[in-house]
């Protein structure tokens, strides 16, 4: 059987390296996932649960790809943030989006049991893309949207659950009641009707989780000579629900944006 | 909060549509599938309940992407035909390939256990790619080019295991035995030494699987105007183990290529 | 002097090659012809000297590329289609919309002075893109699309510039008078108020310039064994005012579409 | 004539915006320049006309794109850089690579008068390419590849024509000789046997050209309230032949790379 005569069509496939010197992030996203919370049962506006279990997906694909130096995770999605100088996969978009997606959904399947005690009804699914940000200044401001983003619609969820789930209304008269209030009127809605104080929900809602890859300082050094490759460095994940908007928390990890370029 | 001064990171997302009235192939591969099947006790060369699961996933894939009218399966890959005129996700490679992937390997964890009786000891990924074909012959070239893969693997292994398992052989000796031997010189062994009529193997090792999405005549139309719509047309998907480099499949199935560009 | 330590930044080079087995159209059009043909009097609606000397530029590319088996132009712009199998530059997208940009630029100063009597009062420049087409139906419909544009935008052109040069109409009222009419009526206008039977007017302008690559019979074949190759097939070029769009045009030049991928 | 109908085929189109905040370099290359250069009788190894040529092609370039902050051309190649913020042409890399060919390739047949006593026998070109470098860092190492690359060619050449003008070798010969010798040698043979001093010779030639956009002071300013726009800041083309590899040069013009991403 002549092979041969058929690999000409490999010629078809297009090269697709990302440009280097950039910092490249993969970020998932659940693919109906409001019907697949629905179907799950998922408690509203914030099933910790599924949050959990998201960050432990994430800490899996992190655990697989050593070059992705930090992730921030909320609500059904997940952005992986790969060093500027990664060579993983030779920088090939398609394989990076594909490995990280296809890993990220395969753990939420394996893991589910641990967080959930029913079983899952059907597979659910996450695309992914991967986007390059040439600066610091880029990542960060990409990392500071997706956390704006989840304080824009944990308050609105946050709101818009407690009219219908305390205050009685109907979804659709809660979705009129809030169409066009500003952050300030939302916060006032909480406090005035339902005493809630947003600032005292729990940052996992509010703030999202972001996982930093830490130097773990090398204490277990052979002392003589041992064979502790100098290559591969220690490492440990950290996981935390913290503005990542400030300077403040760049200010305290400051490996993350190293660039010696 | 302000969103709007960081929305601007959305511009560094590049279009990445494919060309129109192009075939659309997606194929997933396993990663690290060697290490995978040794975990789990794959039976070798082929393990049947693996294959079976793969084809399985691979429904679940054809069931949620109706574009999809033909998948082609062998060993730890598989290969999805998006027709020509598909415009779904309007064509954009990441999320086609991010999808296909992820539901891909979300069925795989989910099915699993229908498959195999004991429990999966670690998450698996397939990684994926999107390569487009201009034309009928290229593509029918592409699955030929996978299908004498198959051929060629299967022969490979078929002899080398029974080499190991019942010729005595390690695998070291097994693999210099085999080297630079022709098919011809494989079945030789395969029949002489082990009795075994190459031929004869199961067609599922032999050929791989095909799956064709057919139109199913639509029997239950309603007599006197009834609601059926005409747009979604019912279809039944088929499963062969059977020979696609020959015309005889493609003669047999012609609305496969029904091409009217 | 190190070179080595900066060669790295070769890297960022990206490769960009066409998909194989399309039709690779490069275009070409004039950047700021208005002003052009204003600073160098051009005569309105149509300048035959300018349309000529674009034909000119047109067969001087085809000279250099012979992959290109047909060109069509119209107004200030051109485009060249090259075969399907051409493996010109390995079919690098930037190096064929440059190299040819470039060489039609150079030609249309070079050869001026044959068309103008006039020097050439600044240096014209023409961006230039590359398309693929998968199917003949769609390269056909390419060219149709543009001479369809040139069909239209000549026969409002003839009667803006009547009204404007017999007529006594000024731009602007000449503007007015043929907003919202229909080819119909611009016909009608130019038959009863100036005598002019549209489908008299030349084809040149109604219909652009199509060039074609014949292959010439292979009369002069030296008698005793001479060097003709057999390889470099001789060909001439044809230039033609006539209808692409109907199939006459395709049947009378059958090679031109001899696809047998 | 239904020109909808064949509209469809813009989609095949494809989108090619080059990423935001990178620097953006266009290279324009000579195309076959060695038999160019012999057909027209260039002085070796360095024609002065040629380059002076080069250089004022590059001006009116810059003269056209006001992004452009520098540009560096050497033998037969010109790189302009454009500035990381540039919204030219919507970034898109077709349009950007094209119109710089183009136009420096207009520029070069229409000036070669100005430059030139004999007429021009056959119109020249020059291809073009777009490449990407998201840091200063990366930028700078750009053109000090190229400007490694001038030197190291020049010192070839010089030697390489000393021995076949003024030391009777033939170019064969001459090659043979040069085979292997390192820069020292190359200085050496020059100095030894022709007396020359490699360093003493023009730096036109050693050194290529950097064309720098400089800001002007602007004295003309109206003292009060004119109408003098802050937008279109009043810019200067400064010419130089100099070493771009050392930090002098980017010191002296510290707003080149005034990087406040």
């Amino acid at each position: 059987m002549a092979k041969s005569k058929f690999e000409y069509v490999r010629q078809f496939e297009q090269d697709d390296r990302c440009l280097p010197n950039c910092w490249l992030v993969v970020r998932v996203d659940g693919k109906a996932f409001h019907r697949f919370s629905d179907a799950h049962n998922f408690e509203k506006p914030n099933d910790k649960r599924a949050l959990d279990l998201m960050s432990r997906c994430a800490e899996r694909v992190m655990d697989e790809f050593k070059d992705i130096c930090l992730s921030y995770g909320q609500s059904d999605e997940y952005s992986f943030v790969f060093r500027k100088d990664s060579l993983v996969y030779n920088r090939r978009a398609s394989k990076l989006m594909t490995s990280v997606s296809s890993l990220f959904t395969s753990a939420y399947v394996f893991h589910w049991p641990e967080y959930f005690p029913d079983s899952m009804r059907y597979p659910p699914s996450f695309d992914g893309r991967v986007v390059l940000y040439p600066s610091d200044k880029n990542l960060v401001d990409y990392l500071s949207w997706r956390q704006a983003d989840c304080h824009i619609n944990n308050l609105y969820n946050t709101v818009f659950w407690s009219l219908v789930q305390s205050g009685g209304l109907s979804p659709k008269q809660a979705e009129e009641r809030l169409r066009g209030t500003l952050s300030s009127d939302k916060n006032e809605i909480l406090f005035q009707e339902f005493g809630i104080n947003y600032n005292n929900l729990s940052p996992l809602y509010r703030k999202g989780t972001v996982i930093v890859r830490e130097p773990v300082p090398d204490e277990t050094a052979p002392a003589e000579g041992g064979k502790k490759s100098g290559k591969q460095k220690c490492t440990k994940l950290t996981s935390m629900n913290v503005d990542i908007i400030q300077k403040d928390f760049w200010n305290k990890y400051p490996f993350l944006l190293d660039d010696v370029s």
